[in-house]
């Protein structure tokens, strides 16, 4: 849809080499959270955070800052609401050689009570989650958290559904909010690498000159998780988001485990990643569900939210493709 | 590694539009049968012939034609050999919208004698695979199967460790061969997509001019295996290979459910497909095992053939992930 923009693979061309202003982002248990309402006990979530140090990722998030007035404390596991004691029991003593990130929903979070001053936190990086509708409330929010001394990126979501207009639009604010890095988010897991690529050089092109990097968030409806996040890497995107295991909401994210094996920079292990696999993950797939299957694909090719198809899954017919298939193409309006 | 060539997404760019070219060959019975032996019986075959017919797929590949000298036929299912009357039984009365095909291996087949003359076949493509070194083996068979009157195929495998000077070499004389396509096969599920693409890129310079196609058969050891066959019909590649519920030894193949969603020709029907998947694939997952798991990732990602994750998946530790990653690293020469 536009010109090539001409960025490099990696350092240099091919995949010999690598690109050492890639930060991987682990999210599982921010994530991973979406599938039980963020019930991890300590000892997962403590796994996870020394999983992440040992394997050299450079982000962990932990949950959300969501509103107590909204969301019932009673209803929700402690990572809907990342308290500062709760991460600091987590990560303390600190290795500074990982940030740390919450994830602030617009609309949804009381952010000028709930997100402390940075110097009161363990908290390294804010990350604002917003529809393309909430793009002042989360430019408030953006504004809040790096005032207050933060990093601070941008989740616009959905971007599937968001208008090639409206996009633009929403980049020239996002090129002049305070983010340090602005993300695509494919929600439904909906996009092909070829609407990846076009939407990084995007993103490029409207940030250019700011510093701020481009993400990229993939979800794994279509099996397109990891590959997607790879062509984001190609077209120059430089943070990246993955999950122990690719566990996430529904289809889940892309794994850790493989975008370290691409990711050829020697500060990566594969190792430690896979020792939780085998110890925690392997064992916790006897209580919950997550990952590739026909129904999420269903709803990535009609670039429909997921939702449907995690109901359909936790119902009485969790394989009924067709009935589910039918359902989805009557609803197509 | 080399210079662009120009050749269009679909008929246009982007991907609203189709390529009327791009053929759909449906392996389920040939591939998924390396994890029983070939042993499907006739019930199911005919229900994967049906839904091939159903869904518009272009061509329906059964099995092998493999010598019966080297493989005593009491130790394996019927579709090792494909014998005339077993694939008759299954499609007769033969509907010709869909082409039959069956796979030949260089040294392993006694093709003189049991590739029938096309008359008398119901079979309509004969696709040759081979190794590197059995190139000569190779091109004699399809010369063999091309004067009895078929089309044909040539299926260069695990190209993931060929060097490009031999692979050079090898598609020259491809390029002489009376094969209608040439297939690049990604064994060991290896290929990132920049090397997809720049084989695919590779392969249609080398036969520019023939009038024969490229094609992608893809594993999807790294979760890669959708995703690759997209990119190799970005690059240009017209037959690409794909199964029912991507059912396929070890991490198993391109999911035909996944491909249909992608291929906007209208003439594919994925409601069939999903049929087959609630029908027949859903309670086949309780006795065999297919698709990604972590050994998979790790063999793809060293580029190593799967033989060790399978059989580690089928031993007493399936999901010791560390200890296989321990092995295969040591083992590395």
């Amino acid at each position: 849809m536009s010109e090539p923009m001409p960025v490099a693979n990696r350092a240099k061309g091919g995949w010999i080499s690598y690109r050492p202003q890639i930060r991987a982002l682990d999210c599982t248990i921010r994530d991973g959270g979406l599938i039980n309402d963020h019930a991890f006990d300590d000892e997962l979530v403590r796994r996870v955070y020394g999983t992440c140090v040992a394997a050299g990722v450079d982000y962990v998030e932990f949950g959300y800052k969501a509103s107590k007035r909204i969301f019932a404390p009673s209803k929700y596991g402690r990572w809907k609401f990342c308290s500062e004691d709760d991460i600091r029991r987590i990560v303390e003593p600190k290795n500074e050689a990982i940030r740390v990130t919450v994830m602030a929903d617009a609309d949804r979070t009381d952010y000028h009570t709930d997100i402390l001053p940075r110097e009161k936190s363990v908290v390294d990086c804010v990350r604002v989650a917003c529809y393309i509708h909430q793009i002042p409330a989360a430019l408030d929010m953006l504004k809040d958290a790096h005032d207050k001394g933060y990093e601070t990126m941008m989740q616009l979501m959905a971007v599937s559904i968001v208008s090639e207009r409206d996009l633009h639009h929403a980049l020239e604010l996002a090129a002049e909010s305070p983010a340090d890095a602005v993300y695509i988010v494919d929600s439904f897991g909906a996009l092909y690498s070829e609407q990846v690529r076009d939407l990084t050089r995007m993103y490029l092109r409207a940030l250019a000159g700011t510093n701020k990097e481009v993400g990229f968030h993939a979800h794994n409806n279509q099996q397109l998780a990891f590959a997607n996040t790879v062509e984001a890497i190609i077209a120059g995107a430089n943070r990246v988001d993955a999950t122990i295991n690719g566990i996430g909401r529904g289809a889940g994210n892309c794994p850790m485990e493989l975008l370290i094996g691409f990711l050829h920079n020697p500060k990566f292990e594969l190792r430690p990643v896979l020792e939780c696999c085998r110890d925690v993950f392997v064992p916790l797939r006897q209580t919950m569900e997550w990952g590739y299957s026909i129904p999420y694909a269903i709803t990535g090719q009609l670039n429909r939210h997921p939702i449907q198809a995690i109901n359909m899954r936790a119902g009485q017919s969790p394989d009924d493709y067709v009935a589910f298939y039918d359902q989805m193409v009557q609803e197509e309006s």
